[in-house]
């Protein structure tokens, strides 16, 4: 029955999570959910596989190359999940029974064809919380507030959540004579100011066909001549503020503002940016996303408002407003900056095994269990310098020694394996003594 | 922009689960990790995508079939994963630094192309557990109590879990005259004795080739000729305990249940089986299943010893034993039997909105939430009907009315949904008012 050996490997940018990383990924996702419960947003999933034409054409041009897409045995044309705004839209466009406003969150990977590269996989897990069926700025400002306490309950010290809006962006074409089709190319140039100099920006948005006369206003406009960019709604209130689509921006914004100063978000952990464009075509009023300055790792959330999404799906437009929380980079973030005390191990005790006490030790053991406690029995009677190495290994913190002396005593030995203090404890009082230890931890 | 409307539909075998659903699914997800992680299991999560070669030949002929697979951008022949055994075993495998004995679960979903039927999807959930590197039955006791303390921490007032050995199978074959080689088209038709009549099944058996007087003997060994099956160990050690594999497996089992003496667990939750084949080729030893009568389901788990697969990828054989709980079928019973209360709903309070009085419910908003009570502010000031017509659908238990004249007096009005109770409350006492009212549920 043995065949040639088949070599053991992942596929390039996907991961195998094995329990170190999974304990650390789990205790991030625990936080993030109780967060987004305690918003009153409640769990979505989505099937792997769509019918390609659900997803095809929302991502752009970039991104529908990424798809990962196939026939399948029913010669059906699929695709695998991508993102999950589009399959969060197609729900509510499909499900008659959903009320709104339906706030929802959504834990699941995606997958793109993307080169993998540090840092960037083409499997990875995206946590969203979107709230539908709303223009209310009360819920732009509930996802802000969830990016926020999310972050901080994480561990997070510092972070900054950028906003602008996209009529602020329109308004700026609409102040200088760009046409307004434009909005798009304008918007992906933009965009790289993060990691481009200004300077050389400028030569490539003369180069994408704008003129310089209008990207010198553009630069007048948002203070990018100046060293301190004009991020103040004053600021733009002169220039913007004449035209039709920036009143409305500023007016927008402000109210947002307010807001959050009313559900007492600390002001140093937000800012206006009227830089920020954010790629996707889809939004269409409030674009946010989340940067850390330390490590330098780009954004970590990035969301918006998109009223026409679910349209394409619905007979009606279904306004949206939501964000996505970058599971894989928060977590970079973690175990960079330490963020969270992370055990290796899920088992508190370990028991030996002796082959003459081998019953008794099945029975602590599960004594053990039902009051609570993490045990494990070594399964074999082997040597106990082995049987400790294993524990020593695992990073069990206690070890019990149930031998023939011991259980003709009515003893137990217990050794702490960080510390390496032994004590001899009674067997009715072993429960009581580990649950205390434990407390203390 | 507006193009033709997508029409919003999932694949044929594939399921939204939408907030009701999810809801129970993460209850019994988390009422089954934490009986995982007190048997001492750590998780582990693998790639949706493998190379082909990882998972084809693993699951017989019919399984192969049912692998989605597909050729990816890079021109590599890839599948997804089709369960969590195999996927464990190239893990094993690939990384040195894994301790052994390795105590993992994992909870994924996988892929079948499989013909949807009533309770068959293409995508649906497995929550595996397995202990690899040790022959010890102990290993084999501890999945059991794993499957005996998560039915029961689920609610589950009735199952069985059916215990074979492998062995047990093979005496049959060497106590007749059945060439070895045999043995899995003898299993497979063995398998189908739940649903198929006794009678019938051996005009099967006879078909497929096997002899009248062989068969004859094997119903009169395994006791399917009267109505009582022959169960026990003692009934067959006079058959089969005169064969070499016989004795082994009689040994074996015989040992196995003493441990589970030991470890408390009721008797009346599992029996012996000598009829238990399971389908799978890749089992070496001990094979379990789990069935519930009401309602009739068919097996919940299934699993047992594999002391092979993993030598298909590894320079060795590295022992394993482990099993499957079928979240969807648990999740069918929890449904029908009414196993868990479940709510439809993680909010607990609800805020009216009124414009006059936004930025104090909105401040009143956020310290109910740092107070850790679950709370949503109704986005529009809508009127106050429509508003509590929401919390009404959503199942919210209490909202809280802070209109112009409560606010004057620096009270507020709640009510409680359920039973219709109204109170008005000082805004100060409000949150230790829901705190006490909550702790009562």
């Amino acid at each position: 029955m043995k065949k040639n050996k088949i070599v053991p490997r992942t596929l390039k940018g996907f991961r195998d999570f094995l329990p170190e990383d999974m304990l650390i990924r789990q205790k991030v996702i625990d936080k993030i959910k109780v967060v987004f419960e305690n918003h009153g947003f409640l769990p979505l999933e989505t099937p792997t596989l769509e019918h390609l034409d659900i997803l095809s054409g929302k991502y752009g041009e970039e991104g529908e190359k990424l798809i990962f897409k196939f026939t399948d045995q029913g010669n059906r044309d699929v695709a695998m999940r991508y993102d999950l705004t589009v399959p969060l839209s197609r729900v509510v466009a499909q499900y008659n029974e959903i009320q709104k406003p339906f706030k929802r969150y959504q834990i699941q990977p995606v997958w793109r064809a993307d080169k993998p590269q540090k840092g960037r996989f083409r499997e990875f897990y995206q946590c969203d919380v979107d709230i539908i069926g709303t223009k209310s700025l009360m819920a732009d400002a509930d996802i802000l507030s969830v990016i926020y306490h999310s972050l901080i309950a994480i561990g997070f010290k510092e972070f900054k959540i950028r906003i602008n809006h996209r009529s602020i962006l329109n308004s700026i074409l609409e102040y200088t004579d760009i046409p307004s089709e434009e909005i798009f190319s304008f918007c992906r140039i933009l965009d790289k100011l993060d990691k481009v100099e200004k300077e050389k920006l400028k030569e490539e948005f003369i180069a994408s066909g704008f003129s310089e006369k209008n990207i010198d206003t553009v630069y007048t406009v948002l203070g990018l001549n100046s060293d301190q960019n004009q991020n103040s709604l004053s600021d733009i209130k002169k220039t913007l503020g004449t035209t039709e689509e920036g009143q409305k921006a500023i007016e927008e914004l402000s109210a947002l503002l307010s807001i959050l100063e009313s559900m007492n978000i600390k002001p140093e952990f937000y800012e206006l940016d009227f830089t920020l464009a954010r790629g996707l075509d889809y939004y269409t009023g409030m674009v946010f996303e989340t940067v850390v300055e330390k490590p330098k790792i780009g954004s970590i959330t990035g969301g918006g408002r998109y009223d026409e999404l679910i349209g394409m799906f619905a007979s009606e437009d279904i306004p949206a407003v939501g964000t996505s929380l970058g599971l894989e980079r928060i977590i970079e973030v973690v175990k960079e900056l330490n963020l969270m005390e992370v055990q290796n191990c899920v088992t508190e005790v370990m028991i030996c095994n002796f082959e003459d006490t081998f019953n008794s030790s099945v029975t602590l053991l599960s004594q053990m269990r039902n009051n609570g406690i993490a045990t494990e029995l070594y399964p074999e009677s082997k040597k106990l310098a082995k049987q400790f190495k294993y524990a020593d290994k695992m990073g069990i913190p206690y070890v019990i020694i149930q031998g023939k002396d011991e259980l003709d005593k009515g003893s137990l030995q217990v050794k702490n394996m960080i510390d390496g203090e032994q004590a001899i404890i009674q067997s009715s009082e072993i429960i009581s003594y580990i649950k205390e230890k434990l407390s203390k931890k």
